[in-house]
């Protein structure tokens, strides 16, 4: 069904109404949690839209995996490897990581980073 | 190919490098242009991300068609009818329109208005 999820954060704390947090405790990434915006319980059928909130020091997995990432940073500074590259990334810029690219996102600073995340629901 | 597209706006004014603005000049749209982030030339497989800037008292097509879109709003303020119904949108809502839902994006406004809308490659 359709649905609006307003925004109920404010600064660098990102929340939606209706949108529970989980703080991912998976091996190999650190202080990020997971909010998915759109999804299973909106009945999105083909893809899925997720925000990250990286704590600063915090990464995601450095991994590789069939499906591909669309991502646009909503604020924040800190860097996203593709591969054998590392490249800086800022509030608006955006990434697109292809399936089996090895990739990680990574704040190595002191403010949070947050960013939007789509992935296909099913590969 | 993966790939970076870095953020070279301001302000209100966005914009991406190597990402061209196409002002939209369909019948049924106003003051309204698409810069598609993600999409065939960056060889994204399943859906693509496009963003819309709509300046005052622009608006998308009032529309229906069997794709689904997941939208988040990066600036400014506006309105999305979703059937029947008008729901006012601000900075980082999150808007899911399902499949053939009658829709439209409206900019009533002095501040233009941008967004991220997802849609699937093909259906």
């Amino acid at each position: 069904m359709s649905n609006v999820h307003k925004f109920s954060g404010s600064g660098n704390a990102f929340f939606w109404d209706d949108v529970p947090g989980e703080k991912l405790s998976e091996e190999g990434l650190k202080n990020i949690t997971k909010h998915v915006v759109i999804g299973e319980k909106e009945g999105a059928p083909h893809f899925f839209m997720r925000y990250f909130h990286v704590e600063p020091h915090g990464h995601s997995r450095l991994e590789r995996h069939p499906q591909e990432h669309e991502v646009i940073v909503l604020h924040g500074h800190g860097q996203v490897r593709i591969a054998e590259e590392t490249i800086d990334i800022a509030p608006f810029d955006v990434v697109f990581i292809e399936g089996n690219e090895l990739h990680q996102f990574v704040n190595p600073g002191e403010q949070s980073l947050g960013f939007i995340c789509v992935i296909p629901r099913n590969i």
